[in-house]
């Protein structure tokens, strides 16, 4: 074990100063009046949740849980995303005769990195989770208000990338028999590794047919031609509803205007375990990683109790921040240094000028060793130096 | 160990639901705004930080810490206060030849409670920091931006307390003589025990002018009458030095027009062992607790190798809450009952609502099971149900 610096942070632990963290502020305002507006309530669940309840429904891997043991013995998590709590919340408190909830967050979630230098261990993510409608409506609610808040927090080249858990579900059985096939297939699509793909369905013991519609549902991404060559390559009934269900979706993203952002990709499938149906991640242009992603989770509920559907999508304000570029110039203060016989007359500038909206700091000249260099940071500056009927400084 | 129950929560730790967040989101912003104002810049720090670094900086007790080892074999902490790893950041990365810096963070801190039903694990306290300045202007600052900062929360009626932690430590050893008797009196101080703390002057082996003394300390609050008082009650010059600090913190927040919200109490001291001199405690009518406190912490930043002086404060903004009563009304939202055949003509009015700033909900009548207990909860709903022809439902 190596000893530590004073400085240093855990794993994957980050600062974020002033500038990063105003341009943060300013986004997660934007996005949050957004959902607002939308009819979305925000809602805070704790940090630490049990093991046992929240920890297990939530659908981050065990090895990536911050775990802790408390004074009763029980295993607390820090919580690893926030639909699981939110869930837990839902279906104790606010689920009421089942009636459609609207519920909207932002908050840090937490993931142990192994490596140095990765990924960040605690982020912040903002979102929303529709519960309690199993509409299509709800799904296309959420990617309408996904695409508004990004408009709202000044992207506007991005895509959503829409696919459906149940289609490659049905496929897969359909052709391959066991779940236990299907899953191996499956960890190729969530990894994106398609070389990989193509490689494992040829060692399969497949007839051609199968094997072609397996080769031929890597291409079933696109706009809504993909709909028919779907329709074509999937027999089932459970399969085919699971198309028309993205048809649908399609149909009410035309009605919402925003359908120039959508995009089929029917090799979607998630890590997170919880998806029934449809799900989507978002890509910004020059951003390595998904942006955003969500998707209907329609059994979560049930752990708590409630056999409500719901859907909803998380964005990751890093990336998001990341995709959009520039920090928030910071706006200059104005500084009005002051010895003791003029500190009154300061005190007063400075709430006059705090009162018409100028962020003015007041400063003991005192406090200051160097002058110019201090000065140096403000917009302007004001000396209140001496005996007034000196003039000043 | 008891079996949990899918909804329980680990102890202190708390849901914030929307009417609560709402409120809450209300009165962060409008200090948070206050602290723009006066030139204070918001950072964020990590939830998890090394024990061996900001954990054993902080002045939280060890059993109050919540624990966990990484992956590395490091002992981590969720952090207990946020002035700790402030002071970090502010060493490593942002002080440049000691000048003055002004910062602020809103951030929920974790410290563990032993018993059910007690006080939160989890809250959120919003503050600032002040560090490089070692005038008493900087303190004298931080009182009246902690007096503005309520007063643009909404509460007016509330009282800071002042103390300097100096003058007891003076006091006491000068009186005492050595510091474990000078400890176990101050004990009494801290937990505001001033019953045990007379029996425990009381049973000591002092002169009767020195018993006395100790006695007289207790009357030690008021106005500025107290000054005089205090003086003529210490012998040494740094208790005497103590004093004059406290009197020219007086005279500063007279130059700020907000005198009346002070009240010295010199028997004021903290159980944060970090405080070096000035400290207060901020009162609001009606909540048991105070509702935020501060003070100078001269020696914190030596820990991370740097020997500036700092001074701040922090706001629990759950006792804030309390202190303001009222919750936030929930503005009533619009709701749009929809039927497919309308769908797109629902859409656009939402969108045209929203963008003149009415919060409008958007809803599918296929996913509301009791259309009338679900529309009941709206200002407003409008039908667009069935063909257009015939009318609304």
């Amino acid at each position: 074990m190596s000893r530590l610096f004073m400085f240093e942070k855990p794993l994957g632990m980050r600062d974020t100063l002033p500038e990063l963290y105003e341009t943060k502020n300013q986004v997660r305002s934007a996005i949050g009046d957004e959902m607002r507006r939308w009819g979305y309530q925000f809602m805070e669940t704790p940090a630490l949740e049990y093991y046992e309840t929240v920890g297990t429904a939530s659908a981050i891997l065990d090895q990536q849980l911050f775990k802790l043991l408390d004074s009763q013995g029980h295993t607390l998590v820090l919580r690893p995303d926030m639909t699981a709590p939110i869930a837990r919340v839902a279906a104790s408190k606010l689920l009421k005769e089942d009636q459609p909830l609207r519920l909207a967050y932002s908050a840090s979630v937490f993931r142990a990195q192994q490596r140095e230098g990765g990924r960040p261990a605690e982020f912040e993510q903002i979102g929303i989770e529709s519960i309690g409608d199993d509409t299509i409506s709800a799904d296309g609610e959420i990617i309408a208000l996904l695409v508004s808040s990004l408009r709202e927090a000044g992207l506007d080249r991005f895509q959503i990338s829409v696919g459906h858990i149940g289609f490659v579900q049905e496929l897969f059985q359909q052709i391959l028999g066991t779940e236990e096939r299907a899953h191996s297939l499956t960890r190729f699509l969530y990894e994106k590794n398609y070389v990989g793909y193509r490689e494992h369905v040829k060692s399969l013991n497949l007839s051609s047919i199968d094997r072609q519609r397996l080769l031929d549902f890597l291409k079933l991404r696109g706009g809504v031609e993909v709909i028919d060559w779907a329709l074509a390559l999937i027999e089932n009934e459970k399969g085919k509803a699971a198309i028309q269900e993205l048809k649908q979706l399609w149909e009410i993203v035309v009605d919402y205007g925003e359908v120039e952002k959508l995009r089929f990709d029917l090799t979607l499938v998630s890590h997170m375990s919880y998806y029934t149906g449809i799900l989507f991640e978002v890509y910004a242009d020059q951003v390595g990683f998904p942006i955003g992603s969500g998707g209907r989770y329609n059994l979560l509920l049930e752990k708590f109790g409630k056999s409500s559907g719901a859907t909803g999508f998380a964005l990751r304000l890093d990336r998001l921040l990341e995709a959009l570029g520039e920090l928030k110039k910071e706006e200059l203060a104005h500084c009005i240094l002051f010895s003791e016989e003029r500190r009154q007359e300061a005190f007063q500038l400075a709430k006059d000028k705090r009162r018409a909206g100028v962020k003015t700091i007041v400063q003991d000249i005192n406090g200051v060793k160097n002058i110019d260099r201090f000065t140096g940071q403000f917009g302007e500056v004001t000396f209140l130096v001496g005996s007034a009927g000196r003039g000043s400084y």
